[in-house]
């Protein structure tokens, strides 16, 4: 059980990340074929946190933030940090000084599947954040975890060098390998939305722009 | 099991509802007698999002939103949309794309006992959804539900017609052959509540202004 | 089970109280030898919320917030409400009648193990209100409780006198007796952290800076 | 706000009453069209809990266990108590007393959005309770509530005299006027399903049986 | 932060215990004026687990049971070993040889505000548990805590040598110097209910029994 | 997003599958490294339950069957059903006509991160299921999803063939690759225990039987 840091990862092309997050998460969800989303109870620390990066991912046991540290080493610039842990706990695993010397390394910005805080000072650095809980309870550093090994957070697979993408909607992870394909589909997607969106602000129907009437009748829907 | 969609509602007086919306949810919810309110687990996406309007229900399965498109076509400029579940489920009901369309048919806003996708979208467009979740979640478009029926939505009552209240606090229903009593009774209150705030402000105690004390003693409070 | 207003509490030093207010929640809770922190569940109902000030405990049925009114009457300035129930309650506990009876009178905020109301208002006013759920349901005065006994908020004992500390990470309690001397612990840490700060801002590493590499591998910890 | 009793109700037909209770909670659901269901954080205090009877509604205030006392009165034997908050309470409405006393009146059960207490004397009385928690928290008799108006139970509308139908997988109402009609329902599906059953046993696929294969492929579904 | 094991406490009166437990909680509760209940969320992990005994507090960082093992060094036959954390965890902090070692000085049963595991053998061996989860994540021992400190566990403030009463229905504290004038109370309070079951059982109700009818009507009752 | 089904999977030795299975599935996880266990929101639906096999994985959209009646033609004697979705769901996707299927192939059981129903027929099949919630609400088959891929379930990671432990401690996943190595590893602690429970038995206290005394000392704890 003694922990291990992978120090060698490979990254996905930053033309390829940035774009994706320009895409959105909703976005990219659509475009991975809706795989990839961290469950509901992740929520962004202030309204319009957007970020997107390769995953530093940090497997740490509940309570003990040690493992954060030692990731920091490993960040190159645009890295996210992804924090999942092996039993659930909402202690503040990362606060101020912590985004400090993140944002010193390049960081991106955290994915916290714990709390965190001091979100006062991150907001005012415009550091982003997503976690399950801000909760000012200290942490300790007395037991290892592991740095880039595969890890689930908050119910998503994410693996070392997977992209992260963030926004008020949520996060969502691309395998690294998938990122430019995921990319072309989710600028196809918007590409196509637009249009959509022009028409339907012009007062047409999606029952109509989406031809489903016929379904519907043949689902049994009456209309009385 | 097959679903349907009622086509002509009733609606309560525009002025009556504009109305009741000015006297925001908790008073609405006092006149109403304390029922009609949804559960506080039901958010507004943004700080600051009020709106009021006819119900137009929705009775959605889990993961599918087909509905919601059947519903857009029954709004009529002010009305709200009001979407239940038959079985949990905080998976994205409804993102910029729906929003677009409903606004362009006049709806007021959105209350989901689900989750909601784009909400930095839907907060730039001033579009006042409440929710239980943000989630970027897709859904598929697969089984029919029904329309303008009556449904329970997060604990509350909702039938079509009915007048939706929300703001900061929340969501209140009101029964639309009782809107213009609640209305009068809300006002009322309202009323009355200008001189206590004033009262109150100068520093007279609720203690005295509500003349509790011979209640409290009666009850056995004790002073030490 | 009557219940029992204790009208005659002691209290910190006012100087002492306003420097714990400006150290934080996260330091203070640091300083108390990581303890008092109510369970964060309880969250500020606007952003950038922040108080600090004697605590007036309220204990009070579900449902029934006749001791709040109580409880104002013993308010001096710079106290702040801190409410328990016997058993969990969201209901709506506090609105703006209240808030402004409770400003007169000098309170500096409220911290609420239930629900509140009227938000848009209180923040309006910048009341800073802590609480663990926003609703608008009412509440009766039919039960007495008690005010300034010792109570458990939020998972936290408070005594009547201790030092409340508020703000975006959430609600610390302080013993009045240890007031001063968690103060002096808070201040120290805040002048070390100063030099950490910038030692990390500068790109130092924590695994440096606090000599972590040695004990890392001695807890067996392997790069690969 | 002040409450009522309603003391004349109309009940269904006891044999259809006790028929659908043979029937079972998911087969009567799946009658009923998928709906009634209450959810599903109410669960029997023992397993093997099984009752059916006519909904005598009680709405009480959290916290506030007046309303039983007055709804016993109106049990007639075959009855199921159904306890609605206006407010979420996990208090402990309900225990050995009030069973022995609603037992003597011809009590069937009760379903409670509520905690209740004593279970370890309910279970020996085999008196079938559902509710969302134990807890022997007790409640007072100050407010009244009302009985035998329409509430909403845990997500599910029951009306006084809507059949009450629980079991080891919870609790589903069936409205009076519909009884017979979804009686009929689930008895033919229990016909048809010991065939299935029989079938199924004897190992042929779902996949067959329901012939699904076609639209398995049509919706696109590939075998590797 | 180091922590403390207190050596030497006070406990109860061992007939005092003895007669508390078969009171059972919900009496106990009563007797105490309704307080000392822990949150209703801490279950038995078997039907009928029961036990009272003198509480042996331990308050123990998340996921880290070091301390339990040296509470079990305090204990003296009878005392109940009660588990508190600082930061919430479901973890599994106790198991069979836990049990074993625990039952082999005497130990009457544990309260754990975490996760317990080997449900199955703590069944077997009849040693009652109360916890918040079951869960077989296991637990390191690298952080000390403290043994005999007042603490709160799961909402319920506990002092090393309170009476800790368990059964079906939760968990009740009752503090050392007031076990026995609770248990006086709560024997009263059974002595009373006996004549009480009787009446209701023979039809009597307990509208007519407490003699509500006038307060009912004073109260606004209205039957219709 | 069309869903796909894997034919061929391999599986681990079945000696070492039910040799797994009797080492329960706290002692599992611990020989693992203290990895593969599911949240503790799983549960079994009767006490006692216990089971282990290789697992079939399906992934299932919400509220949406479809692929379980799919998965169960994968079956082979021994095998797991193991039910992923997409979205949180606690519908009722499984019953006593599936488990019927399900069992004639050959079916150990079934984990489901969902809600399962007719939990009476089940255990009176002393058919072992494991699952979020107990809830009667019908699933439509509609959308399909996939089987043998590999999938989160409530947190853990579980690809087709995996070992899959059940009892009353919860779930706990081997991967198959290294089910042989867990095994020995949980044989040579089970082995290990007998002796460490004999002498815990005897009154020795784990404080000297692990010789922490030492490295309590060191850690700061102060007796007093």
């Amino acid at each position: 059980m003694s922990g291990v840091v992978v120090r060698s990862i490979e990254r996905a092309d930053p033309a390829v990340i940035a774009a994706l997050g320009e895409c959105g998460v909703a976005t990219v969800h659509e475009a991975r074929g809706r795989t990839g989303l961290l469950a509901s109870a992740i929520r962004p620390i202030y309204a319009g946190a957007a970020a997107a990066g390769s995953a530093i991912t940090i497997l740490a046991p509940p309570g003990d933030n040690w493992m954060v540290h030692v990731a920091i080493e490993q960040v190159q610039p645009g890295d996210m940090l992804v924090l999942a842990v092996t039993s659930p706990s909402d202690a503040g695993y990362f606060g101020d000084l912590l985004a400090t010397s993140a944002r010193a390394r390049g960081a991106a910005g955290l994915v916290a599947d714990t709390g965190v805080r001091d979100v006062r000072d991150l907001t005012a650095m415009c550091f982003p954040v997503w976690s399950r809980a801000v909760c000012a309870q200290g942490t300790v550093k007395k037991t290892p975890g592991s740095v880039n090994v595969p890890v689930v957070c908050a119910g998503a697979p994410v693996g070392p060098g997977d992209v992260v993408v963030g926004d008020d909607d949520g996060v969502c992870i691309v395998r690294r390998e998938e990122a430019a394909d995921v990319l072309a589909k989710a600028q196809a997607r918007i590409a196509g939305e637009e249009e959509k969106r022009r028409r339907l602000a012009a007062g047409e129907l999606g029952l109509d722009m989406y031809d489903m009437r016929g379904d519907l009748e043949a689902a049994g829907l009456k209309y009385v």
